[in-house]
């Protein structure tokens, strides 16, 4: 084995046992972190699980919806469901929190997030060619549905979160997109524009170097705890260039000072008129 | 015909016209007691229709949606319309509420109730047979479609009360499971254990003892007005042995009790309050 | 070409360029003049997007779902996607606003409008042939996809809501129908009748009166900015017929004087009690 031909090794990976059980970790581990989960896994068992699998397969059950296809189609691949739902019970069960405090480890956290990255592409890339394969040549179903696979447990997170009891319908993915739904939306389009041979380079090639991309950016994140996206700068460039719009965070900012004092000035008047009863009161009195 | 035949001749009963219409009538009932049902009907009765049909059909749209068949399908079924369509204007529009005074007859409504239940064994295990078509030996698959096509009304309830401008989500049939949502489930279980012939026992056997089971139950419950689950005490022992969970309602009690003593505690201080004010009043007047 | 040769000619008109442009132009515009839409288009342009997209196709989407099949779908023509998203760009980001100014102008709003509702008959019979061809002389599949292409922006109206963080389950399309969700109802039902050669009409003649109904009814409710229904004393009357429903709108009124009365009776009671206590305590410092 040679060094150029590292790339198209990696490309032959195989996710089934090892890479997916990391993206069942990650993704249970991170369903326990939100608020009242903890709670639903005393409260009902059953909605417990069937969101956790929700966070394993959203990709899976959102490219179904996309495509017509049967959305328990996960359901039918047993090892998989039995390997996330081991996981499910020992994130959740495990006496004294053993499982969880084992992967509280630095390292160990570490391994688990860039693993579970590793499955991102595979997922993407699955994604297009399926896509493909039911519509010739139309790319916006190709990055539509990537993007899907790559993102789904975060897409249909409003939907996972109403199991769970809790229904947040001022935000979404598509409102505010987390960093991990904006970056598979570019690597579904790069492996777009590389299916349909606009993009000169390699397959293997190309998930090589999104893989490596994605990974380090991950435990880039993880270690200097930002949650700041690398895009910030190119998207705030292209939205000024084609949607015009101002800086608006300081905009924003302005504009909650502004509520601000204006609740301040509504308080000190209220302020005055108290005083002013008082003195009424108080003159009354004398 | 002697005895031991009677499973057999039970398992071939058709359901078309009798007993479809006593599911019909017990569920467009049941949709009538719920609160703000009757103002929809006066409102919109295109919603209070389409409400309607839910609630009827609900298992059918939801096992044809996992399954990516037309969720439509139910609509060209023109007899079971038609018939449904009767039982609703029936029930909702009948002059001096005639029809619905007709039912409260107790007799009657325990024939109906029982017969509601005869049904749910026939799409439980219609459920399993279409998902085993589907999906060859996904035994996750036929536990939930026949489930969904067992229980379907009350599984998408939410989406049911959203036609008629009721919107829950801190509840649903996965986070608190209602009676009938629990029997369909172990029903599909075990008549997907008995499809995949990890059972000894014949189908018909088992329709038969399921059936006179739910029939058995309902018909108690309803003389009773108890709506305790017999499988209380075997969910508290499963839930304490796997999931460790502790005697969580008298927990719940106690929280309770301490927010009203909390809420009495402060509505106290605002009383002490009050008095002091009033008392300083009185001071500054004297 | 002679004068009655006109329905025939009309019912072959391309949709394509112009008559689909009109109805970008007419939705796009429409969910501008949403509240909050355009704050959405400056924080998230793609969700602003997808939700000119559901105004677009919504029909097509919500079709799609009823028949099981790829609801992507209107992503695969390229063409249509380009246009639409040309308009979307057009209407939300154009420096100073010129688009719409251009468009505010009142003979060019009638032609868009005008040509917008030409479509709606297309779409219509489009959908309901295509429910034809899924399921054989299933009307009530044909009126409900019929229904639902051509009137399905405003059918999944909460969805589309949700996209752009905003929920009203209070009320939805069903509940309380919007004028074109009305007369695109009976319009599925005329072409479904004449489909199942009930209606002793040919298919053209039916396009071309009922098209014409639609843009005159359209045009007539511009001018006058009325926003009454034609249907209304027919929706009365049948309303009062089969559903014995009262006048309801007055009722409601009564309803809302008499609420507004006890507001006024709460607000006047708590002044006289302020004033009593005013009193007493004058008649203490006296």
């Amino acid at each position: 084995m040679e060094l150029w031909q590292l790339p198209l090794l990696f490309s032959r990976l195989p996710m089934f046992p090892f890479f997916d059980l990391a993206h069942y970790v990650a993704s249970v581990m991170a369903l326990k972190e939100q608020r009242g989960a903890v709670e639903v896994s005393v409260r009902s068992p059953i909605a417990c699980w069937f969101s956790a699998m929700l966070h394993c397969f959203g990709g899976s059950v959102l490219s179904s919806l996309m495509l017509a296809e049967p959305p328990v189609g996960f359901l039918a691949k047993g090892t998989n469901i039995l390997l996330a739902s081991s996981v499910w019970y020992f994130v959740f069960y495990c006496p004294q929190d053993l499982f969880c405090r084992c992967f509280a480890f630095l390292p160990l956290r570490l391994l688990v997030a860039g693993m579970k990255e590793v499955t991102r592409t595979w997922k993407i890339t699955g994604g297009v060619a399926h896509a493909d394969s039911h519509f010739k040549d139309a790319w916006l179903v190709m990055v539509a549905v990537g993007w899907a696979r790559g993102a789904g447990g975060g897409l249909i997170s409003n939907f996972e979160q109403l199991v769970r009891g809790v229904w947040k319908p001022e935000t979404n993915e598509l409102l505010k997109m987390s960093y991990p739904v904006k970056v598979t939306l570019i690597g579904a389009v790069l492996f777009t524009l590389q299916h349909s041979q606009y993009l000169p380079i390699a397959r293997h090639n190309l998930m090589f170097l999104y893989t490596i991309f994605l990974v380090v950016s991950k435990v880039t994140m993880m270690l200097t705890r930002s949650a700041a996206s690398p895009f910030a700068p190119l998207e705030a460039a292209l939205g000024h260039m084609f949607f015009g719009s101002q800086k608006t965070p300081s905009k924003l900012k302005g504009e909650g000072a502004a509520s601000s004092n204006g609740s301040s000035v509504c308080d000190r008047s209220s302020e005055q008129h108290h005083n002013g009863v008082k003195k009424r009161q108080a003159k009354k009195t004398e």
